[in-house]
């Protein structure tokens, strides 16, 4: 059988937007917003990223404007929420930040993937791959008046700006795109998780 | 006399334009900014809804940007405001909320149709009609830090998107542009009307 | 020696840079935040402006992006903080608001400048030069979820349209667009720093 790279790909970005969406919905509902609230909430958290990163690499029209099936997919990630509220909130929370940690690392990736292909230089790539697992929920917190968990939160972009350089070097060092993109995936998300149960924290300033 | 559907559509711009920029003064002025916080409050609230469809559905550079008269109209607005601000604050509630809501439409509607010019997917070209409306109010709330009304406030997005359906569903049916946009218009407008006159309110999740 | 515009223009921009990248990283440290949080707010400070305006004269994609130099530049200035904020943190303040006017007025030049070459009219073109020079900072406090310095502050803004405005005006009546440059750069600086000495406000439409 035959790899298709743009396939992986977009399966990656679409469950992406899925958990996304989701998790959106959820901080709408938490911020007892109404059912149109809620929807604005996971379109903009499953969006945002990839969004930004498009109209920056000069993907114009972005692709989830151009392709119904991203809006369909946040659509749909937000009527879960509105419909199965009731079962989607005990959902343990490690089970909550797994599924995040992995929309991250694929959006990451999917990210660096496509601002390379715009050949964008790598440096700027990782930080395009870093922008569009994070643009989303920065955009969220915005929306609900919040300083960004981005800035504030243990290893969150930092995760996904390291899975992104490590798929650029595993694609320098002459692995296939394909692996280079798991290899990077693998790090991005085990860095988050292990930064979560471990309680690992960046340094700040003052503390140097 | 021929019909010419780009100039009506560019008066229903500009209409829309003069009166967000007055809100978004009106807004600066409550806040108590000085003058260059008022006008770029009455940029940003008329201009930002436009700026981001265009982004988004590939036009570029946006038409705001392309044609001075955006500009002029949104800094006439804000000029308006400055120099009689004492008889505007005299204009009744309902008056404001009528002119709103008709700003509201106007946008609806030519953000829809532009971005059907575009060749936007229908479902996607009614979000960015959406957008049009809602979007220079949202980056106004977001200015002066406060939550967007578009999250909270009761039917708002809601019949910008209903008014850009219609219009749709319109123009799917045959019926001219032009008859389209006038129907969606007036869907978006009586919903907008009948929503605040009776108090209707989008359901919050909690209450499903 | 031939004169080079264009090598003029990248200087003032990557001084521009490098100065506002300094001042959002003192605003992460500030703001407690850890080490990406820092990088992250010099990196927006520094760019956001840009970044902006090259989205809205339809240069796609940004220079920024493009080029690597200009994120190596923001990182620098952040690098700076981090390892030096105990020195950083004592240079005295009219210091430190000289460096910021030259920032803004390198950034409101070179700003007005590129949105000329892209022929934006001149009237939007100064708009440009203003959103360059305030658009980082604007970014900045939106991210810390405070209401942004250029609707409350003084003359700063302003200052940026002046400067902006005065080498337009000097170029249409046939001075050398680097003549026209300086001189709307000095009009930007002075006016700034003049506006901080002397406390002078633009008044409210409260008092008018």
């Amino acid at each position: 059988m035959k790899y298709d790279s743009g396939q992986l790909l977009f399966a990656c970005d679409l469950s992406g937007t899925f958990v996304f969406a989701i998790e959106g919905a959820m901080a709408g509902v938490i911020a007892n917003l109404d059912i149109f609230g809620v929807l604005v909430l996971s379109f903009a958290t499953a969006l945002a990223g990839g969004l930004i990163r498009d109209v920056l690499i000069g993907a114009s029209p972005p692709q989830s404007i151009r392709d119904w099936r991203y809006s369909a997919t946040a659509f749909l990630g937000g009527a879960v929420v509105i419909f199965l509220y009731q079962f989607i909130q005990r959902i343990p929370l490690t089970v909550v930040l797994a599924f995040d940690a992995a929309g991250l690392s694929l959006f990451a990736i999917a990210g660096t993937t496509k601002a390379l292909t715009f050949e964008i230089n790598p440096f700027i790539a990782a930080l395009m791959g870093t922008i569009t697992g994070v643009g989303g929920g920065t955009i969220r917190d915005l929306l609900l008046a919040r300083i960004p968990g981005v800035l504030r939160a243990d290893i969150y972009a930092t995760a996904a700006l390291a899975g992104s350089a490590v798929m650029i070097v595993c694609r320098r060092l002459g692995l296939s795109p394909a692996v280079s993109g798991v290899l990077g995936a693998l790090v991005c998300f085990t860095l988050r998780m292990v930064s979560v149960w471990r309680h690992w924290n960046l340094p700040k300033v003052s503390g140097l």
